[in-house]
């Protein structure tokens, strides 16, 4: 039986890793960035499918239109084009040969032509692919400044446009002060949902409301068979919601499964799950 | 918890798998083979080492001047080189570009110019590599014919000279009738060990024989922290000698984890271990 990735994962609660031995990889070549603008949520994922068939990708990431905005009020950066597109993806590669990066051009045209990509930039140099990079890795510090809410959510890579439009719909209608904003790993069905406090609430209020909002997000999470936690783990906050995306019997075997690893409860004690 | 990686590898004891959804990858392009001649075990892993260190090779598969022998004397197929060399190893590659070519003949010539390989050749079309590639994997059917002993052990990469060493060294010593066949995916460390029925001895003599290597081998597994099955399973066969590559503790807590599954212990009963 695997019990190496049955570790894996398990928050600690199955027991401590004294001792691990990682294998090294090759260290990867220039590796150029491109940033598409495009309108729509499904256009994202025919660029992704065009690019996955064209090229090995090393990073697909998405975000909105308002996540650059943030970004862009607080660092001195430029725009990846002009027109105002909704969404952006950041695609990465490794620039094996001169025709890999033909065929990153060659797709990146045929997405333009098909109507999916509005306008976009590619990298022509390490500094270029750096700042392409703080467009979507700034995000997260640009907006700690507004006590975003956050979750970390995965549906299949084919159900995000619906979960997307299905939370963006929720939040409309029933929390029209809050502002959202989207980003994630696309590539991998991980998508990084944010909430910016609105300044007329206090914190509290606003923590309280958005308690409100995760049960009803993780319900489409549910519907589209999702995951409630994508990267970030269960621990403490996501515990009461472990149902949402995991069934009663595969919790009572993982409580199970926990018990024989750790039959005095001590191992992270209150994580995941009430033993 | 993973329990999918769980139930991946265990053999049916857990439950049945009735659905799975398979992720694609990427059709690989034009893959060309180099067979490359060496005369000592040792010179096998210098060749690994520069091969991956210049290219992303997609397989590395070793086998004995003898193993050669059996397929040459059943199948019409050319020698890959004329001097004698006591191994070969066979490795595949992604023809990506150009580049990708021209790194696998410098690191060929690199691997001469080391003194590590005598000769050796490389594919110049499909045919070519399709032809090298049956020297490795016609050994199995060819040698059939002399009623082998088989065996599939893994050791790590590094260990594997010390363990080939100490496996020829036992049955020289104290079975000098038998012929020992190499052959196996050294990439991943996982060794097939084929020993030959001696024409003397009768199938029952000889599977007795074997019998008393089979613990020797899995000591010698034992002490170089391996695993008595590489690719195989346990099933029936090996189930004796788990206790060789796993504590007393990992099999308790694995037969803890099939009570959780299989309380009635009817999944697959009576392989693996006896619950």
């Amino acid at each position: 039986y695997d019990l190496r990735h049955l570790f894996t994962g398990s928050e600690g609660t199955l027991g401590i890793i004294a001792e691990a031995t990682i294998q090294l990889t090759k260290i990867p070549q220039d590796s150029p960035v491109l940033v598409l603008g495009v309108d729509s949520f499904k256009a994202i994922l025919n660029v992704l499918e065009a690019f996955q068939n064209n090229l090995q990708i090393s990073a697909f990431e998405f975000f909105s239109e308002q996540a650059l905005q943030k970004v862009l009020a607080r660092h001195a950066l430029q725009r990846p084009c002009d027109a105002g597109p909704n969404y952006y993806c950041l695609i990465e590669f490794e620039a094996i040969s001169e025709q890999t990066i033909n065929d990153a051009m060659q797709t990146f045209e045929a997405c333009v032509e098909s109507g999916w990509v509005i306008d976009g930039v590619m990298s022509q140099n390490q500094t270029q692919a750096n700042n392409l990079w703080r467009l979507r890795e700034d995000i997260s510090e640009s907006i700690s400044h507004f006590t975003p809410y956050k979750n970390d959510i995965s549906v299949t890579v084919s159900q995000m446009p619906t979960f997307i439009e299905k939370v963006d719909q929720l939040v409309a209608q029933q929390y029209p002060d809050f502002e959202i904003i989207w980003f994630g790993h696309i590539g991998d069905g991980n998508l990084h949902l944010n909430i910016l406090k609105p300044e007329a609430l206090s914190t509290e209020q606003f923590t309280q409301r958005c308690g409100e909002v995760s049960p009803r997000v993780f319900e489409f999470v549910e519907q589209l068979g999702g995951s409630i936690s994508a990267e970030h783990g269960v621990g403490l906050l996501k515990k009461e919601y472990l149902h949402f995306s995991r069934s009663e019997e595969e919790i009572a075997v993982m409580k199970s499964i926990k018990t024989i690893f750790d039959p005095k409860g001590i191992m992270n004690p209150g994580k995941l799950f009430d033993a």
